[in-house]
C-alpha cells in the first residue's frame, strides 16, 4: 500500500507542482508585462527628473531685498515645480566671492547666480545698461525696455560668449544719492574723495575729482569706519539702515543721479538651462518675472520707515544735492557715454537702443508719472 | 535499482519542483511588491489631471495690453503647467457680457474672470480700492501696498463671500484724463456733461456737476460718436489709438487725476482653484504676478509712439488740466471719501490701510522718483 500510494501519488504531486510552477511562471510574465506598461509610463515620468541647483550671490545671505529676493525666486520655482527643481541659495563668499559669481556662472561649476549686470563690466563695458546708468532710466522705464523694447534680447547677446542667459530679476527703484561725512555744495566738494561708486558712475565720479572703487555691500561699513574710504552709495534706506552705515557717516544725500532704478540680474549656466525640460525653462523664465517685480515692491513698502528711522532716531542729516552739482554730473555723464562707445562697438550698440526707448517711454512719463507727481497733493 | 532510484529521485523531483514555486511565487510577490511601489509613482502620475479652464473677460478679445495680457497669463500657465492646465480667454460677450464677469466666475460658470475690481462697486464699495482711487496710488506704490502693504489680504476678504479669490493681473499705469469736445478751463467747463468715467472718479464727476456713466470699452466709440456721452475717458495713447477715439472728440486731457495706475484682476473661483494641486495653485499665482508686470511694460513701451501719433497724424489737441480744476476736483475726492467711509465699514477699513500706504510710499517717492524726475533732464 504504502509503495502503492507512492507510486500512483508521486506523479500527481509532480504533476500539481509542474502545474503551480507553470501558473506562477505565467503570473510572472504577466505582471513583468505590466511593469513594462508602466515602465512606458515611468519614461514620461523619467521627463519628471529632478533638479538640485546652486545659486551663488553678490549679497550677504537673506539680506534685505536683494537676498531675500534670491530665496523667494528659488522658493517659487520650488512651488512651481512641485520640488522638481531645488535651488540652494548660496550668500557672497559661501562657494564664491561676491565678485566670483559671473566666472562660476559661466564655467558652470554653479548653474545660477544672482547679481549686477555692472559688476561684469571688464568683460565688457555694455552689460552697464542692463543694471543702471547715471541720468538713465527708472524702473518702469527700464522693464519696459527689457521686455518690451529689445533690451532683454541685447543683454542676452551680451552675455551669449560667457554661456550665461541673463533674466531681470529684481529693481531697487531710485537709488540715494550715498553717504559722505561733509556736506555736498559744490562740484569742487567731491575732489579727492574716495567714493564706493561702481559702473559708468564711478567714470563720472573720477573725471569730477574723485576716485571711485568698487567694494562689495558687506565690506562697506569696515570701509567707511577705516577711513579706506570717504563716501558710499549702496542702495537706499531700507538696506542701508540693514548695514548701519548711520554709524559711520552723517549725510545722507538724494535723489540718486547715479542709479535711478537698478535692475537684478540673475544668471542663468546656458548649457544647464538646456538640460531643463520646457516647462521647467518656463518656471525659471517666469519666476525671475515674479521676483523682478517682487523687489521692487518689498523696497516701496520699506524704504520710507527706514528712512524715518535714519533721521529721527539716528540723525541722519538728509540732503538733496545742488542743482548745479547735478547739472554738471550730467554734463560728464554725456561726456562718459561718448568716449565709452567710441572705444566699444557693442556698447555703441546698446546705448542707441537705451537712448532712443529712454526718450521715448520719458516723454510719456511727462505727460502721465511726472505730471501726476506733480499735482496729486497739491503742494 | 530501477525502484530504489524511484524512490530516491522522486522527493528530489518533488522538492526541485517545491523550490521552483517557492522561487517563482517569490518572484511573483517581488514583482507585485514593485508594482506596488510604481502604483504609488502612479498614484502622484494621477494627480497629474489635465485641466481646461475658461476665462471670461470684460474687454474685447485681443484687445492690446488689457485683453493681450490676459492671453499672455494663459500662454505662461500653459508653458509652465507643461500643458497640465489649459486656459482659454473669451472675449467681452462671447460667454458673458462684460459687466457679468464677476458674477459667473462667482458662480462657478467659469474657473477664471480678467477685469477691474471698481467694476463690481455695486457688490461692495470697497472694491474700488484694489484698482484705483482719484488722487491715489500710481502703480509701483500699488504693487507695494498689494504684495507687502496688506492690500491683497483685504482684497481677498472683500472678495470672501462671493467665492472668488482676486489676484493683481496687470497695470495700466497713469491714465489719460480723457477725450472731450471742449476745452476744459475752469469746473464750470465740467457742469452738464455726460461722462463715462468709472468708480468713485465717477462720484466726484457727478458732485462737479456732471453725470458720470459706465459703459465698457468696445461701445464707447458710438457712444461718443452718437452723442450718448460728451466725454469719455478709457485708458491712454496706445488703447486710446486703438479704439478711434480721435476721430470722434478733439480734446485729450492729461494727467489722469482720477486713475493713476490702475491695477486689473484676475478672478478665480475659490472652488475650482481649491481642486488644483498645489504646485498648479503656485503656478496660476506667480504668473498673474508675470502678467501683472507685463502689462505695464508693454504700455510703457507703447503709449509715446502713439500719443505722438495722436498729435501729429490726427491733429488731436494735447491739453494739461489747469491745476485750479485738480484742485477742486481733489478736496471733492476727499469729500466723497469721507461720506462713503460713514457709509460703509469696509470701505472704511481699506481706505485706512490704503491711506496709511499711500502717505508712507508718497514721502519716499518725494525724495526718489519724484526727485530724480525734477532733475533728470536739467530743464
Amino acid at each position: 500500500m504504502t509503495n502503492a500510494r507512492s507510486v500512483n501519488l508521486t506523479p500527481l504531486i509532480i504533476l500539481a507542482l509542474v502545474a503551480l510552477s507553470v501558473a506562477l511562471f505565467a503570473a510572472l510574465v504577466m505582471s513583468n508585462a505590466k511593469q513594462f506598461g508602466s515602465a512606458q509610463s515611468e519614461g514620461a515620468a523619467a521627463e519628471q527628473q529632478h533638479y538640485r541647483w546652486r545659486m551663488v550671490t553678490t549679497w550677504p545671505k537673506n539680506f534685505p531685498g536683494l537676498g531675500t529676493t534670491a530665496e523667494e525666486f528659488a522658493k517659487m520655482v520650488e512651488q512651481m515645480s512641485g520640488g522638481r527643481l531645488i535651488i540652494h541659495v548660496h550668500g557672497a563668499g559661501e562657494i564664491v566671492p561676491a565678485m566670483g559669481v559671473f566666472d562660476a556662472v559661466s564655467s558652470g561649476s554653479v548653474e545660477m547666480g544672482h547679481g549686477g549686470a555692472y559688476y561684469w563690466r571688464g568683460k565688457s563695458p555694455a552689460t552697464q545698461f542692463f543694471t543702471t546708468v547715471p541720468f538713465g532710466m527708472n524702473a518702469q522705464e527700464m522693464n519696459g525696455w527689457l521686455h518690451h523694447g529689445g533690451g532683454l534680447e541685447l543683454w542676452r547677446e551680451v552675455y551669449e560668449p560667457f554661456n550665461i542667459i541673463p533674466f531681470a530679476a529684481g529693481n531697487t527703484g531710485i537709488q540715494m544719492a550715498g553717504w559722505f561725512n561733509k556736506e555736498i555744495n559744490t562740484l569742487a566738494d567731491l575732489k579727492g574723495l574716495k567714493m564706493r561708486i561702481p559702473g559708468l558712475a564711478g567714470e563720472v565720479f573720477n573725471r569730477a575729482g574723485g576716485t571711485s572703487v568698487n567694494i562689495p555691500g558687506g565690506e562697506l561699513y569696515t570701509a567707511l569706519q577705516t577711513g579706506v574710504i570717504d563716501a558710499a552709495e549702496w542702495v537706499g534706506p531700507a538696506n542701508d539702515l540693514a548695514f548701519g552705515f548711520q554709524d559711520v557717516a552723517r549725510y545722507y544725500y538724494y535723489p540718486g543721479w547715479h542709479e535711478p532704478g537698478s535692475t537684478l540680474e540673475l544668471l542663468v549656466n546656458k548649457p544647464a538651462f538646456e538640460k531643463l525640460p520646457a516647462d521647467l525653462q518656463a518656471i525659471v523664465t517666469y519666476a525671475a518675472r515674479a521676483a523682478n517685480q517682487d523687489m521692487l515692491d518689498q523696497y516701496t513698502a520699506t524704504n520710507n520707515a527706514a528712512l524715518k528711522t535714519l533721521v529721527e532716531q539716528h540723525g541722519v542729516q538728509l540732503r538733496r544735492l545742488p542743482d548745479e552739482v547735478l547739472n554738471e554730473l550730467r554734463t560728464m555723464t554725456e561726456q562718459v557715454f561718448i568716449e565709452q562707445a567710441e572705444q566699444n562697438a557693442m556698447f555703441a550698440r546698446v546705448w542707441e537702443s537705451y537712448k532712443a526707448f529712454k526718450a521715448k517711454a520719458g516723454q510719456w512719463h511727462k505727460v502721465s508719472e511726472e505730471a501726476y507727481y506733480q499735482v496729486r497733493e497739491g503742494d
